[in-house]
């Protein structure tokens, strides 16, 4: 199973953002939803076996993840508007600690950043953070095919946030030369992954 | 200088759809916005080594091409209804056949696949046709630093156009071992070419 985990340090945690200004008025909601769907999507079908941890950090209500499971997942289509949608539908619901379904394959709860990374460690999940310095991912021969893929938002990830994820024993890895924007960076990662385990 | 071109088999060459139903009204419009935004963005910045064309070939008058110019591009931002209001004012010319502009690095006029071929052809660009089953673009060797790589939209390529890409002398790559979106094959081929030079 992949995962990406995805920071939004704005994006809103109520249901009542506008689809047409994600950008704006959703705290660049568009970010998010552009990495559902670099996350997901293969030319016919779905890719049932990732799954995407939207961390949401915006007002009102901050620390809410949403999780979209590739397996069980409905409903989702490739626009921006579609994945916004989903995430619109699961904000209305009453999320708690618990995690409750709003659409099929879509969860929220009430979490935060580091109860997240204790539950992947505790998991044994390899704990992978995205950083333009790292080590490149083409020349990292063990498997990450079961990891967790960090990346934050047009803010990046936070000094404090960047601690954390270093103290849960992250490596730290690149995929080019170039600094790029998350849903890309998710693009490079799923075909190095289906490079080697397609063979 | 790279190129895109992608063909919108349905996309309109109308400027009266709207932004909201990219998907449907605007016949997949939405996939050659996520296009354009994939080729163009960096983290900090925009590509301005890269050009991509656009093919519409929807109603109600089939056979516009809209350039979106890295260098001189202004007014874009990464969400899908940013590329497509830049689409809408393109649209929104009168298109003739010697190309004008309609904002800052977007362009438009009226042609057709074998004319965009002849002229890439004339100029002297390798013409690279991206399919799943093409030589791997991790094992080519010689630059394509200056092509241009063509893509289809959800149809993919037709026959007839398949043809005629072919009988330019275009090279068949693959981007990777799955069927993936255009957008998503653009992503990687920056990646690549980006590695090749920025060494």
């Amino acid at each position: 199973m992949r995962h990406f985990l995805i920071i939004g340090h704005k994006a809103v945690t109520s249901d009542d953002f506008p689809l047409n200004d994600m950008p704006g008025s959703a705290g660049r909601m568009d970010i998010l939803c552009r990495c559902v769907n670099n996350a997901l999507f293969l030319s016919h079908g779905m890719r049932r076996d990732v799954q995407v941890h939207l961390l949401l950090l915006g007002e009102p209500d901050p620390g809410k993840v949403i999780r979209f499971d590739g397996e069980k997942l409905r409903y989702l289509n490739p626009d921006e508007r579609s994945s916004g949608s989903l995430i619109k539908k699961a904000l209305a619901k009453n999320a708690i600690e618990k995690e409750v379904q709003s659409t099929p394959g879509v969860w929220i709860r009430c979490s935060e950043l580091g109860i997240l990374l204790d539950e992947l460690k505790s998991k044994g999940i390899p704990i992978i953070y995205l950083r333009e310095d790292g080590e490149d991912i083409r020349d990292v021969f063990t498997s990450l095919e079961d990891a967790v893929f960090i990346m934050g938002d047009h803010m990046g990830i936070t000094e404090n946030e960047e601690e954390m994820i270093l103290n849960v024993g992250a490596r730290i890895i690149s995929v080019g030369p170039l600094s790029l924007h998350s849903d890309h960076c998710i693009v490079l990662v799923n075909n190095e992954l289906d490079r080697t385990t397609t063979k």
